[in-house]
């Protein structure tokens, strides 16, 4: 979204918009919410304070938008991951799985503002920015839940394996992504390759065979 | 800590305390820290507004104290319950991570108020609060690293699966057992022994191992 400033006043809203996005979610992720400025956003943005207020109206409104904008993204990158990878008929629920938080860790890692703006600063700052993160979280959660439980139809038919089951898998497997996320933006080296591999392993081979030294693989 | 209101005046001032406590996590936790007022909790504790202030100085002290106590609550109960499971010597990981594990969802099942305080209200209000219940999730996530880390070591001796994959292992349980236990709690009849066993099967089993119907049992 950035373009040379030389052409910055003749840019159409919807650009100029997304660039004041940038230096929000860059301002806010960095910062945080509370000290993070408009004067210092709209400096980042190249653009004067007045414009940011006329489309954006306030400092809530500006920190809600980009909630949303980062959550969409999210969302998009793990969703369009699954189905590119589920293109054939019969895709393992594994390779599903690993498509899906390849994408996760690497959208947080490529975007670790706009991850820190989603899991810290919109759940840190009351109502309605917790909303709107719980709304996204619901979502992916809902999304999970699909998966797991197509999966364990798929794989066998114990009754006693039921909705609530999945449900429970899908809420632990997103808090696992989310602490994961966290840790891996924190922790120097640490790769989203990586990070999705650590995941896979606990999820999916089971910290029993792990302590087997029995690891998933992607290409087993 | 409840004691007849009959003898309220004498109370010597460690047992006021505990009580203002009880009903500070009680409404923090119900209504949110915002929209909690002191006049309630004082009324809900059966003492004066003023006395509420003598003792706990302010709303974010005693929002403070509330988060101590219920963090240090939650992390003993963890704490106790694997070393009471681990007094004899050689006790396999998988039982101590049940016991931990059962502890965990038993404690939060059973404070969903305190859990409440710690898991939303103290991360959606911004500093101190966030830290505080940011450094009891260090010390939990430390403890089970520790664990992990343990087991790895006994049961192979793979160069290849270092401190940083328990570390982020440990990441993965307890941001697991965070999400899991909101859920639990928010989900009618789920009990605490089933959100440990949901996530004793996901941590340990495997979700691969569950979906070909083989599960992890605490009896196996």
């Amino acid at each position: 979204m950035k373009s040379p400033g030389a052409k910055a006043k003749r840019m159409p809203r919807a650009v100029r918009e997304q660039q004041m996005l940038d230096a929000a979610v860059r301002t806010f992720g960095q910062r945080g919410y509370r000290a993070a400025s408009m004067d210092e956003i709209a400096e980042l943005a190249g653009v004067s304070k007045p414009l940011v207020y006329l489309y954006l109206n306030s400092k809530e409104e500006l920190f809600t938008a980009c909630i949303r904008r980062e959550a969409a993204a999210l969302v998009a990158a793990v969703r369009d991951a699954v189905e590119a990878d589920a293109a054939g008929p019969g895709t393992p629920a594994d390779r599903q799985l690993w498509a899906g938080l390849t994408a996760f860790f690497t959208h947080t890692a490529e975007n670790p503002d706009g991850w820190a703006v989603l899991h810290q600063q919109a759940r840190t700052h009351g109502e309605p920015f917790a909303a709107e993160v719980a709304a996204m979280r619901a979502e992916i959660a809902a999304f999970v839940t699909g998966l797991i439980g197509e999966a364990a139809r798929e794989a066998h038919q114990d009754p006693a394996f039921g909705d609530r089951d999945v449900s429970g898998l899908a809420q632990a497997l997103v808090g696992a992504a989310e602490s994961l996320a966290q840790w891996a933006n924190e922790t120097p080296g640490v790769s989203a390759k990586e990070a999705a591999a650590t995941l896979m392993n606990f999820a999916w081979a089971g910290l029993g065979s792990l302590m087997d030294g029995r690891r998933w693989s992607p290409s087993r």
